[in-house]
């Protein structure tokens, strides 16, 4: 039997004060658990993504600065630790988030008390952020819930939104994990997502381990499965939301969301409501990251010995192009899942819950 | 400057009585024609995929036949050697339709006639194939210039409808490969077309060879380039098509087609006659082929000695599903392309053409 701890991206270990993450660049095929305890482990651990996920991001930042503290608490440590984590990932908005408020709790305190401080700062962060995800997911278990379907209940994800992108239960997978500790029969239709096949290789892979019965298919499976009446409902993550209910998500949701429509499948969204920017009035507001033509056109896996290596599938001279993320129109969503409730994807919904 | 015969699929050397063909299996990476001098590499040409596409398969099937026939022409080769070819790919229309035309032709001859007869038919039907897709693609031509776009004409296509799957032209990328040779300034996303990457390993690569400008994106990304008014249109194949106008291809086919009819994107199906299937009233009566769930689990590509090898994407017990087509409504579809002309995506549309 699996504890918690096992399913859980980022450890503290009070006893030994040392913070380790597992290394997601060797996922399916490796687990390992690496101890971070410098600026650098900190900061490499975030650029080369060995996490990801902007809540885990900005969690293992905060962590980051408490340890660089540990060793030198003066503010200009401060200072060149801070700009350091910032620069690793500098568009991932909960990285900011989560270091101005380490910083804001540290910065007039003497220099003495700044290394304890910092620690208790991360450490609520990290409390926070597993809240936050388990009430998603039980506000989420309500619809799974009140869907009109006897016998196994056969959910459509994208992408990864589980533990590995948070720090335990994740946010479109949380609600499926207390399905599934409920006893509901559930099953899990993982869209391996291309292009950096997050699915196949994070989502699948936390998924099996947590004994959640669950099985891969190409995205572009997505419309011949709901035809079949084969997926009961869609339940994805969001990058961000704009303030008229618009979801930016991993490219290839608005996909799913399209043909969520044609064939009558709840499409549900499940997020932290930090990820709410009513400065965007519309999904059209939204930058698109473009990403290297690369991740499109090499792939990486295990070889016949067993060596994880990357193979390139295109001719030479092959052009590619990477738009990261799609937009979503809030028309083609059903509901928002959030911490504080589920609310239709509108300003009026949105409002409700930012004002509570 | 490549010539026709570099455009082609298989090639018929009138003084040296051999037939040729690409070893699609070996691309993009390497470009190998097989010379076919023997019942046994017929069949295995066929059942190996090195060639494949409905029509390609058809006139290899008969090339086969004739090339059996040449040495032994009496009636129990005959069967023998026919039903060897139709047993390689035993779901494939056109094979049994081309096997059908060469049997119906020499089965009444003296066997001193019927090698002659036989090879004389495999080039007829080489002959009529071209015909047909250079048909389709003056027609399909047509539907381009009417586009209301000035500059370069983005066009979206899905797998492999080109001369790789049929003998020259191809039936969805004749149409652009007419306009290229106009002076059109055509530009062909070519999408990944997950499991196979028949987009990325095969269309690419003809399209790069006849000088058409072409950008690989993965499927996910068809919607996000139809929000950013990236795409002038989509111009597909059809395995089959109802009766009813519901076109069944390559699955990820009804993804485009919903995105297209969001963003307002005109949905274009090229398609010979003879993928009509009038004895299924609508694309819920086709069956749909499930394939091995190995091709959504491992990829094959160069490493980086250049070597050509497959990787496994997933870890150990990931289960997977591979349905290989899917059903677009024909409600979505704009006009199918044929070669005897453009009609709407109806019983009505169909009717006429077949009765003509």
């Amino acid at each position: 039997m699996l504890t918690s701890d096992d399913l859980c991206s980022l450890r503290w270990d009070a006893t030994a004060g040392t913070v380790a993450i597992i290394d997601q660049t060797l996922l399916p095929h490796t687990l390992r658990w690496c101890h971070l305890d410098s600026l650098e482990a900190f900061c490499h651990a975030i650029a080369s993504m060995q996490v990801r996920g902007a809540p885990l991001i900005g969690v293992t930042a905060a962590f980051g600065l408490a340890n660089a503290l540990s060793r030198d608490p003066s503010s200009n440590n401060l200072e060149v630790a801070r700009a350091a984590l910032l620069a690793t990932r500098p568009t991932a908005v909960n990285l900011h988030w989560a270091l101005r408020r380490v910083v804001h709790e540290v910065a007039d305190l003497p220099p003495e008390q700044r290394a304890d401080r910092a620690l208790d700062c991360a450490r609520r962060l990290r409390e926070e952020d597993i809240t936050s995800c388990s009430r998603i997911g039980e506000r989420g278990l309500e619809l799974l819930r009140a869907l009109p379907v006897e016998g196994r209940l056969n959910i459509m994800t994208h992408c990864n939104a589980g533990w590995l992108a948070t720090i335990q239960w994740g946010t479109a997978l949380a609600p499926i994990y207390k399905a599934h500790a409920a006893g509901m029969p559930v099953h899990v239709w993982v869209s391996e997502t291309r292009p950096r096949n997050q699915g196949t290789n994070l989502t699948a892979w936390e998924l099996q381990r947590a004994g959640v019965p669950c099985t891969v298919v190409a995205d572009n499976s997505c419309a011949e499965l709901m035809r079949r009446g084969q997926v009961d409902c869609v339940l994805v993550g969001s990058d961000r939301t704009a303030a008229n209910g618009d979801v930016c998500n991993k490219v290839g949701t608005c996909l799913k969301a399209l043909a969520a429509r044609e064939y009558g499948v709840p499409f549900y969204v499940a997020l932290p409501l930090s990820t709410v920017d009513m400065d965007c009035p519309t999904g059209g507001d939204i930058p698109i990251e473009e990403r290297d033509a690369a991740e499109v056109l090499a792939v990486a896996g295990l070889d016949a010995a067993g060596e994880n290596l990357e193979v390139n599938l295109a001719g030479a001279g092959t052009r590619a192009f990477n738009p990261a993320f799609d937009i979503t129109p809030a028309a083609l969503v059903s509901a928002l899942v959030t911490e504080r409730g589920v609310v239709s994807a509108s300003q009026d919904g949105l409002s409700v819950l930012l004002q509570g």
